[in-house]
């Protein structure tokens, strides 16, 4: 692994640091048009997971024109960078009614509701036009009108068609379910019991003359299914960077993985085949596979040709502390490879949340792509 | 909770927010460095928990004036804010080598090893004097060497000697697997253990003409046990907020918990008994108390008088996603309480991982305290 710590060291890295691969970004968001342009379906991608307005003109230059988020906070930013047409996919926030208005005066606003408070509040305090997206719990138990509450479907739509302010648009929801689908069939079921509740619910708005579209918003089935034409909008995340949670569950391949995080060696424990890098749970986050007794939090790769290559097999990252990340060697001859002071690049569980933790990426090409600012 | 949500609502607060008890920061404060005096054992305290500057000056009114941090930086920027006595208490990290040299021109700088790479490395390129503390590892299995490796120890100590830049100052343990003990007598089973393998090595260095201080670093131990005399030096850092974990190991009561989240309501499921808020695993982090099939990732506490009051029984934080919360309602009175768009105050489970992924602490009275930060 000399070859990628040495690659990491001509660009300056000496710490924990969020590294991208340019060319395999492009290739899921490109990927990922394709199969929206085949299905002919509205892509409208979840910009939660790479929060970034340079990565959001990759989006740009691939056609998008829509975008989805998931906090007035990221809202405000990408309509700052031009973007024009928001989803805020999230139950709105009545606190901030004072954003709302702000942006629905400058963008087309697209707002997601479960319940006749929040109608009832945006009637009441809305000054501009927005589009409104019932949001429609098809099984996940999150947020969203429980599918078989048809009464209460209707008299949302009723609600908001009396308003002059709101336009009813659809159904949006999130199948968060097929996260835990194995295999490309058990996606295709949960998707097919999704689609389907949406489907009658559709059928029962028209026929109280409603007329709404089905957006849909989970990577696994917007990346593995074939036949996405049941829905009009798609509003997949995590693809753009992919993880091994989706590695886990077939949704890609190790290959796809767009983010790393970059880790200094500083400890080796031959006696325990054990290596301590400067990378802990807050550069990765704590989020985890497991599997019985074992738990992994990032798997390490190689750096080839100025781009990602290939994971290494023989240690993995089973232990995150708040600094420190332990690594663990099935392959005892690893060792002599790994030295202190080297670099590692480690690809991580979750990377919508990993991402979350830095305020920029850099590419392998010595680029800076910043992200959205913190908040006070 | 409607009292809770409205001292809230007076502060400005309309998102996810960190807010701070300043009195129980106050408390925590007092009661360990009476604790140290007590013990006469030198206070340094872990900055990694709160970092920031503004609740540093709180630990220089009590005394403190010499601190533990485990970054290159997080130490740059408490120097920049007028601490000279500052312990990188994580091995050293053999790339930042330019930091440590800057510093170690205009602080007191320790630094940790645990390896003859490492004090190679230092006795190499050091241009200024520098403290080492030698990590031991006594049982917890991250970084340090190994207890019972005597000559290593010894190894070290020697290569030290041999410096004109490196002085040895001691050996720094954090016995980590005092999270794991569930009583007073576990913990103090642990200490006593860790102390007497660290005072045999001390013994064994002494024999070899190297006399070394004795400094332990964990907040179960440094809280719960009232003879600390066999050490020198404590650093703990958790205790400055405690959370639910240390409530769940007996070494803090819930009224010494002195951070919490406050989130928006924006969802309420009374099929279901739930409460969906705004505020998820980028607000929280993903640590998680689990019990069986059970997980718990807050609990909801009032407030009074403008101070945290006592913990809510019946409700739950079960649940988070990227920016929602779920809460989980045993007592289906208090969805009465509930409404969209209150503001419920939320205690984590770890408070270092919960502070971390925000930019500034707000207090009950209205103060911001600025946190470190982010690196570009």
């Amino acid at each position: 692994m000399q070859a990628t710590s040495q690659t990491l060291q001509n660009l300056g890295v000496v710490r924990p640091t969020l590294v991208l691969d340019e060319e395999r970004l492009q290739q899921n968001i490109d990927r990922m048009v394709k199969r929206a342009q085949q299905n002919d379906v509205v892509f409208r991608p979840h910009f939660k997971t790479h929060q970034s307005a340079a990565i959001g003109e990759y989006f740009r230059t691939a056609g998008a024109t829509k975008i989805t988020v998931s906090s007035w906070h990221m809202a405000t930013y990408f309509a700052d960078h031009g973007w024009t047409d928001i989803t805020v996919a999230i139950p709105v926030n009545l606190l901030q009614m004072a954003t709302i208005n702000e942006l629905a005066e400058r963008i087309t606003l697209n707002l997601a509701v479960d319940s006749v408070a929040a109608v009832d509040a945006l009637k009441e305090q809305v000054r501009h036009p927005v589009n409104i997206w019932i949001e429609a719990d098809i099984g996940y138990h999150r947020s969203g009108v429980w599918y078989e509450n048809v009464d209460d479907y209707v008299n949302l739509a009723d609600m908001i068609a009396d308003s002059d302010k709101l336009t009813l648009k659809g159904m949006l929801t999130h199948a968060g379910h097929s996260y835990k689908a194995y295999t490309k069939e058990q996606i295709a079921a949960v998707h097919e019991e999704s689609v389907g509740r949406l489907a009658q619910l559709r059928t029962q708005l028209l026929v109280q003359g409603h007329q709404v579209m089905i957006s849909i918003g989970d990577t696994p089935t917007c990346s593995v299914l074939d036949d996405l034409s049941a829905v009009d909008e798609m509003r997949p995340g995590n693809f753009v960077f992919y993880d091994l949670t989706m590695v886990d569950i077939g949704v890609c391949e190790p290959a796809d993985i767009a983010v790393a995080v970059a880790c200094p060696v500083i400890g080796t424990y031959p006696h325990r085949q054990q290596v301590i890098v400067h990378g802990g749970g807050v550069h990765f986050s704590k989020d985890v596979l497991s599997d019985g007794d074992r738990s992994l939090y990032g798997r390490v790769i190689r750096v080839r040709n100025g781009a990602f290559a290939e994971v290494v097999e023989g240690i993995e990252l089973i232990g995150l502390s708040q600094e420190h990340g332990t690594l663990q060697l099935s392959d005892p001859a690893l060792l002599d490879e790994l030295v202190i002071g080297d670099l590692l690049l480690i690809v991580p569980v979750h990377s919508c949340m990993t991402a979350d933790l830095y305020s920029s990426y850099l590419d392998l090409q010595g680029r800076r792509y910043p992200r959205i600012p913190r908040q006070p």
